[in-house]
């Protein structure tokens, strides 16, 4: 697929330029991924700003054969450690401004690298391909539909089956989301799923444990899918049996709030006054400490990734960034809700893709 | 569980007094957990080579009732982020040499907090939890071979139920092989599972696709379980039907590497001597450039860490050391072959924990 990976090149070259830089050393491996569409686990790439000639992709042995198969289109070249190898290349090509990704490289990788050459300049450019990155294609788009899909199958899956019953552990209900995610298409799970039953819910991010689901819990399932790279994520809590007041009350107060921050995801949206939605909402029903997160994240090739929708967020959305929502409100010993979609931002309204119902679901 | 903690952290500050630092900002939050036991996504920890009083761990509020619960003997302090908040308290400390993880935070990371305070010099000092880390203790070692128990009775469950047979895919298997983990015990697998078959065999870290199992077909089966956050890692590799005479060739050469190098794996060892066993073993049959990657690496609470068994590895092997060893043999578009143990470095012969044959199973 080498034409939309070109064109991705060809837009963080305009970065590049923009900022007065000769070619950028790209070493998070999830930014090679996206501009190349090389998929092993170690790799960099260097991409000058003056066009497609002379851009690199470096990998170790263990990938020869897939780098091949994967990235035809560009110069490839076989070494380990990467940087270095490529910051040697961007010597000998005489770019003198090479940019690199200091929000990813450590001190110690940086410092071997500046020890290695005179000739370069090492300027830092944090973040330019994740803003790329934040604004997702047609094809990211189809990609994290079909995980969201596969997710939305997996919990049918499950509660049709009765597999979310008293007796079972949280464990067991996470594998079985687990499996059926891949039985329908995924290629795992985007992240540790989260299953979390009674006082456990009230824990935002508990993960399983042999904890038995008895009758009455509140049982929170925080889980997506990876499909093509891409992930999903989305949280429902159900309850056990029929709900108590307080349980239907807390689901109606997340409900709400989820609903409202979702109405206000719009272009142009200051991602710190979409999470005020909710928090200002949750805060007036008396349970503004009781939500102890920001509200969501972008979701792609990475399960938290640009923009960040939280009260220290900064920026604002923009068309086909997709993210999540997910207010939570968590009563410390008793139980916790969540609610979580993922969603594209659209001009009029936001196009949500998990579908599973945000009702209460008593099993 | 804060007595081994409690010890982890007094080994952690005989190394600060020799590197003459005040105290450790430790950002690697599987650091954390191992001097701490906490076990949540987002944590630091600041530890002062004084004594245990002014150890301060920090995280966010999602897991302020989970720092309470596994780390009740410390200071908590919930900030986001941590590292500034605890480089803070550093200065407030008068904590003058401090050093920072350099092998783990990233160049952004340092230039804001070395923004933050002019009382503080922050000193690079990387890899010393890691050090300590090395070495596991009984405790860590139990936890290690419950793991490698889980994926030992995985991989007989599928064995034994026909799970691996013509027909179906390699997504399939690594579900059942992953699910079979979290049936015996696991919390969940160690790292994304490698089914690869037939010529996908070839590919060293091929990852499972929609493809079909067919007769004839070597299937490499890479896998591990995680017990108590630790990490198991196993490499089988099955023929599908009779063995051809090439596939047993290939099987029978890789197993003797693998047997030669075990034996080599002793306390003392330099680590590029034991890889170089098993690597001049298969240069010598020809097979040199069909062996790309190490011979092995340290196994724990991450998959790969410390100490790494590699031509360009440094360092001796000790007693207690957790580590894989597993070398592979890839014939591009045929087939190939890796055989993996975890083990245990002892003093007379490494105890292996993988316990799975490593005769070619035919099934």
């Amino acid at each position: 697929m080498p034409d939309f990976h070109a064109g991705r090149r060809a837009a963080l070259r305009d970065l590049l330029l923009a900022a007065d830089l000769d070619a950028l050393l790209v070493t998070d491996v999830v930014n090679v991924r996206y501009l190349s569409g090389f998929t092993g686990s170690n790799a960099a790439l260097l991409v000058p700003s003056s066009g497609e000639e002379g851009t690199v992709l470096c990998t170790d042995g263990r990938y020869t054969t897939q780098a091949a198969a994967e990235v035809a289109d560009l110069e490839r070249v076989i070494d380990r450690p990467c940087a270095p190898a490529l910051l040697r290349r961007a010597a000998g090509a005489a770019y003198r401004r090479t940019g690199f990704e200091s929000h990813h490289l450590t001190v110690e990788e940086h410092a071997d690298l500046v020890a290695l050459t005179d000739e370069v300049r090492l300027l830092r450019a944090p973040g330019l391909v994740e803003r790329l990155r934040a604004v997702k294609d047609t094809t990211e788009i189809a990609a994290i539909r079909t995980a969201c899909t596969a997710a939305d199958r997996a919990l049918a899956e499950l509660l049709e089956s009765g597999g979310l019953r008293p007796g079972r552990t949280e464990r067991e209900v996470a594998a079985d989301l687990e499996t059926g995610m891949v039985r329908h298409g995924a290629e795992g799970p985007a992240f540790a799923s989260i299953v979390a039953a009674g006082a456990n819910s009230a824990v935002p991010h508990h993960r399983p444990t042999n904890a038995v689901l008895a009758r009455g819990d509140l049982v929170k399932l925080d889980f997506g899918a990876v499909v093509m790279g891409y992930r999903s994520d989305m949280t429902r809590t159900v309850v056990l049996g029929e709900p108590a007041g307080w349980q239907r009350d807390l689901h109606d107060l997340v409900g709400e709030a989820q609903r409202r921050a979702t109405a206000a995801a719009l272009p142009g949206a200051d991602v710190a006054a979409v999470d005020a939605v909710a928090r200002d909402f949750v805060a007036g029903a008396g349970h503004g400490a009781d939500f102890p997160h920001g509200l969501g994240h972008g979701v792609g090739l990475r399960i938290h990734e640009a923009p960040s929708l939280a009260a220290t967020g900064e920026g604002t959305l923009a068309a086909g960034m997709t993210v999540t929502v997910e207010p939570g409100v968590y009563l410390a010993g008793r139980g916790g809700v969540r609610i979580e979609d993922t969603l594209v931002v659209r001009e009029a309204t936001p196009e949500i893709l998990t579908l599973s119902t945000k009702e209460l679901v008593a099993v």
